[in-house]
């Protein structure tokens, strides 16, 4: 695995990929590596003939400054965890590498990005959108792996593809889970172990709702929507949104519409936030 | 001439260009092509293999309704005129072709966009980025080649290229004037002949700003400014806005920088806007 941390570095290994032919696939991440992202190195390897991997911890779309601090870092076990992934190119750029003095672009991809998360994270997807633009213009792959687990940046990111033309084909990587149905996430290093039990409130929700769609043909959002807020109220965590929506305008729809509907939800327990969602 | 309106069909020559290594020139316009635009056409020619051309009126960067409704149109002369310059491609895209229903995406440049022209035609740069954001996703070219009569445009688009690290040089091509001296703009075909003649004003303020700086040796913007005013005012031609900024930075300064300023001017004579600039 070669680590590059110079976007000129990385621009000459890419043009020798081009010229070579070989197909690659992309991983962005923010380090903090977990086996969630070892899945989305695996299926990078699977498509393509070279599998990149960037580390960069993008403070753009960190709306909130503690959060940013308290982002889990470790920068050396990330690259032996790449390493150990068959990882190709692992790029670690340095913040000022990105986003020197006079930076200016941004991209917006409209209300896409103002709903759900980006209601309460204000900015959060143009930061991501930004960021991930200028590392697909860098890296220029024929696939970028992502994980579903965030489904609305799944979504977002495929449609500034499309909206701008960019012949990159996606795949979007089924969440992973801890034995115990915990959604992985490099923020599960921040709870405690009595919020890590809470959090599981979050997959149990998404089960029964499953369980309600197909055991007992419930498909009115109202009431799938109870069910949710009453399994996430009763462990006793905030919960930020639950919105069933159409899982391409992330529009609410009334009725859950089996192959194309997303189950979002967004809690905070002890000050951490969690993101989960389930594909009917 | 290649006559090309689907995006597709423009994204199968590209990769096929790309296979035979060739490097691609690519002019932007909006139609109403004139000498300038011809200009464009030959430089792109000297500079790369191939030389596209795209023809598309971009609803997105017209702040003004009225304005869009009277721009300049002319399809087939255009195609002519192209074919003329030995244009390899000539890519005339639909609205609803660049644009279809759900298009989403905006591209922003920060303060660049926001002043000058950005100040008086608010949202103008945000469609010009997208717009040939999403042109050079199709295109990919090697060279992206503009004139330097819309100076504020040049900067941010070379800005936006930096941004994002795309990997595509840039050539400015100096403004072309009739034997008057008034710039060539696809919107002089809108003056009647007496507005025609008051617009000369504009490159006379231009040269007489040269005239003070090289021949009196006088630096002091506001000195420089209160000549343009009084060469604009004197001719009865509305002043949107005079200024004399670095060429990179486009914040206004106290004095010229020789090699390193603009001057720009924008006025409006009968309804009809026009800008212009000289570099020092």
């Amino acid at each position: 695995m070669q680590v590059v941390t110079s976007i000129k570095k990385m621009q000459d290994i890419v043009r020798e990929l081009k010229r070579t032919q070989q197909t690659v696939a992309f991983v962005p991440t923010m380090g903090a590596l977990h086996k969630g992202h070892g899945r989305l190195m695996e299926r990078g390897k699977q498509n393509a003939d070279v599998c990149v991997v960037s580390n960069f911890v993008n403070a753009k779309q960190f709306n909130d400054a503690e959060d940013l601090k308290n982002y889990p870092r470790n920068p050396e076990r990330d690259k032996e965890f790449s390493e150990a992934h068959d990882v190709d190119y692992y790029f670690a750029p340095a913040d000022d590498e990105m986003y020197p003095p006079g930076f200016l672009t941004s991209v917006n991809v409209g209300f896409l990005s103002s709903r759900l998360e980006g209601e309460f994270r204000p900015g959060h997807f143009r930061g991501v959108c930004t960021v991930v633009l200028k590392l697909l213009h860098i890296i220029q792959p024929t696939h970028l792996v992502m994980g579903l687990k965030d489904a609305q940046q799944f979504v977002i990111i495929q449609h500034m593809l499309t909206d701008l033309c960019m012949d990159i084909k996606m795949i979007g990587v089924p969440t992973m889970r801890d034995r115990d149905g915990l959604a992985l996430s490099s923020r599960n290093a921040l709870l405690s172990d009595e919020d890590r039990q809470k959090a599981l409130c979050i997959s149990r929700a998404l089960k029964r709702v499953h369980f309600l769609v197909k055991k007992q043909g419930i498909l009115h959002s109202g009431e799938l929507l109870q069910a949710i807020r009453s399994a996430i109220g009763t462990a006793g965590v905030e919960l930020e949104y639950a919105e069933i929506v159409n899982k391409t305008t992330l529009e609410p729809i009334d009725h859950v519409v089996r192959g194309g509907t997303f189950v979002l939800i967004a809690v905070r327990i002890g000050g951490i936030r969690l993101i989960d969602n389930t594909r009917i």
